[in-house]
């Protein structure tokens, strides 16, 4: 009885050329996250619903994999921030701080399967926990993180969105409008979709006072260059102590942004930005491509005032983003905006065309000695057709070798992409083999 | 409220320089993979239970998590070859054969939790598969990558053993014990531990003739040489086709193996391995690390008839091995014989002793273009606690960077091993600095 392969609808599943560009992917965020010293972490897939969900509802917890297995009653991590509550509140003692930490992984939440949505997807976390504090400074090395991760992936031209929350907090404070704010946030959120005009009428739909209206269309309407906005906020003479501590933290991390090396090209306040409604504290961070906005923010996160509240009686202050890898994968994928440095695991292809194959296997030990990815046609086919199997994975060169080659110690290196063959000579001692000939033809491409 | 955090029983979760550890093995094991040309593969981790549990049944069925979200009767997969099956199956006309991948994967198993079991564990896989045929050297390269593999990972004296079920399945026809293979193989199995003796009662019990336990005790007792086992197998004159095969195979598997490289005090024909009861067709491997028999078998795998055969009618011979990961490490770690390369992630702490950020972050930064991993310590503390942070984090550098510093440009890179310190000057242009020294001093450890 034949089961029909299938996967299942909302998870990705590539073909090995897909694969490997993923994978170049993936690699480079790891390596960008290494270069500024983030430790690794892996926990658990599955935790304890009970410290999963110590703080979820909503939205959340309807999409969670959840279930029970023996005694225990199990659920799939939605994120990697929760875990990392977790780890950090249980190790606590072991940890030095500030603790630094990337994670690479997957996470699942169970949301309505369409197109370009992921039930099962890539996080890829990195957070800074201070243990009690947690300089400001901080807040604006992250963006240099963003900066060199999205060059590293190949864009230049990409906007790290800034902004802190206690200004908008400050402001719904100052203009009485605390309970409200969820509301408020959701409509001005949309004012470039939907305009000036229709944002105000939204808003007197709630019962937002004139006056406050104006005060808010005033503070989100703040143009002109980095420098200029802030300014302007400063004009706004807001009193109010939240804000003026936003606005402060807000200074503080734009100068320091600069000293990071992050180009005035590629940041901006945007004081409309406010990621997520009780999480984030202060600044936050959203990342655009500026040719592909339609994308959403590829990079997001900010700072949090406390990181562990629900495990730990700990002060856990910390600052984070995170970049969905899956999804954004699949879009620029999509879009065909992404480089392959190799677009197959082998650079050579040893093509054995005669009975004693002890030559054969001695060139491709030695290559893969000199750390060139090899592989060696085994099986009993027709030249053509392995020269269509080099061809279908994209190798980059193959080796014919057969008597003559063998006699001779002449091997022919073909580049399989421009058709040129170059000639390298090999060779054999009792106990070796030199094939520093064929390594040189092959690095340098 | 605080829930108390913990992790669930049978799930690993690393402190950061045990992880570190942990990467660096999966990275040797990767690497090696990709040098012999392996693709790799990611499938989901959640699959329909329908096509998991094609084949299963017995203990693994019982120990699968399995559970309903909406109309979905869902399954976290417990091996990497069921996946590999579905994958090969459903994407076979995508698919360039033979088929080589690689995956390294969580899977999941709701085994009893004990010390040294778990019940999330990463497998290393590789496979082979062919289109309807695949050559009997492939079965030789295998044990190749094993060797390197194992010797990548630091070890030595390591002994992969090499069988053929055939030789197993052809005597058990011969003598025609074909019905209590099963029996007796585990039977067999056990005669390190309990002793020739105890093996021909417990056979004697299962009703086994005279004349079979013979055959069969001159079977198990081969010894010798590679070669010797190899003759005196031939000459056991066993008129059976199977087995002939089977010895056919082996010979030519020892002969490619020898071509590939591994030298013969690594591998050798080990006539009582089966590894499991149905699924292996041919060649049978197991890898022991001969100091630490107790470990068990690091590195198994074998030959099949036929991967994909509940989702597709098309015959897929294939070859493979996998590696437990998670329980190797945890092993290796026990005993203490992982070598760590670095034991941090930062190569260095930079240390800033100033008001004045600017030098230590450009010097930073230049570090990292350098592909020097820089960690700059940004929090506001005493400089005994900077320097507790980097011993306790094991980076192996620091600089501590104050006025003076910043004055004569020349910085003191500290090697936190020896406590020895050198001189490096930076040269400062208008929009470069050149850190050529400091990355000179950390490269050349």
């Amino acid at each position: 009885m034949i089961v029909e392969p299938r996967t299942l609808a909302g998870f990705m599943e590539l073909l090995p050329n897909e694969q490997i560009l993923f994978e170049q992917m993936k690699q480079k965020i790891e390596k960008t996250y290494q270069r500024f010293g983030f430790l690794p972490l892996d926990t658990p897939i599955l935790e304890s619903a009970e410290i999963l969900l110590a703080k979820a509802g909503g939205e959340t917890e309807k999409q969670i994999y959840q279930f029970k297995k023996g005694d225990n009653d199990i659920a799939m991590r939605f994120d990697l921030t929760v875990p990392l509550a977790k780890y950090v509140a249980k190790n606590y003692g072991n940890l030095s701080f500030p603790f630094r930490r990337y994670q690479i992984g997957k996470v699942y939440r169970g949301e309505k399967a369409q197109k370009g949505r992921f039930r099962e997807f890539y996080q890829c976390d990195i957070d800074i926990i201070g243990d009690g504090e947690l300089s400001i400074i901080n807040d604006a090395e992250i963006p240099s993180v963003i900066y060199n991760l999205i060059k590293e992936l190949g864009f230049e031209d990409f906007t790290i969105r800034i902004n802190n929350r206690k200004i908008l907090n400050g402001l719904f404070e100052y203009i009485n409008q605390k309970d409200n704010s969820t509301e408020i946030l959701r409509i001005i959120d949309k004012i470039e979709k939907i305009g000036k005009d229709a944002v105000i009428e939204e808003l007197e739909k709630i019962q937002v006072s004139k006056e406050a209206i104006e005060k808010i269309i005033n503070f989100i309407e703040i143009e002109g260059t980095t420098d200029e906005k802030l300014n302007k906020l400063q004009e706004l003479n807001i009193n109010n102590e939240t804000f003026k501590l936003g606005l402060d933290e807000l200074k503080n991390v734009v100068y320091y942004i600069r000293m990071f090396g992050v180009p005035d090209k590629n940041f901006k306040v945007d004081l409309t930005i406010a990621r997520g409604l009780d999480y984030y504290t202060g600044t936050v961070y959203e990342t655009f491509l500026n040719n592909y906005r339609e994308l959403g923010s590829i990079c997001s996160g900010g700072r949090y005032e406390n990181l562990a509240e629900y495990y730990t009686d700990k002060k856990l202050p910390g600052v984070g983003i995170s970049i969905g890898l899956t999804r954004l994968f699949y879009k620029l994928n999509e879009l065909g905006l992404i480089k392959a440095e190799k677009s197959s695991m082998s650079d050579v292809l040893v093509i054995p065309m005669l009975e004693d194959l002890a030559t054969p296997i001695k060139i491709a030990n030695a290559l893969r000695e000199n750390e060139i990815n090899t592989e060696i046609y085994l099986n009993d086919k027709k030249l053509k057709a392995k020269l269509k199997y080099a061809d279908k994975l994209e190798i980059p060169y193959t080796m014919i070798i057969g008597e003559d080659e063998v006699n001779t110690n002449i091997i022919k290196v073909k580049n399989m992409k421009t058709g040129e063959e170059k000639e390298a000579k090999i060779f054999i001692t009792e106990n070796k083999i030199d094939v520093s000939e064929i390594v040189s033809i092959i690095s340098h491409k």
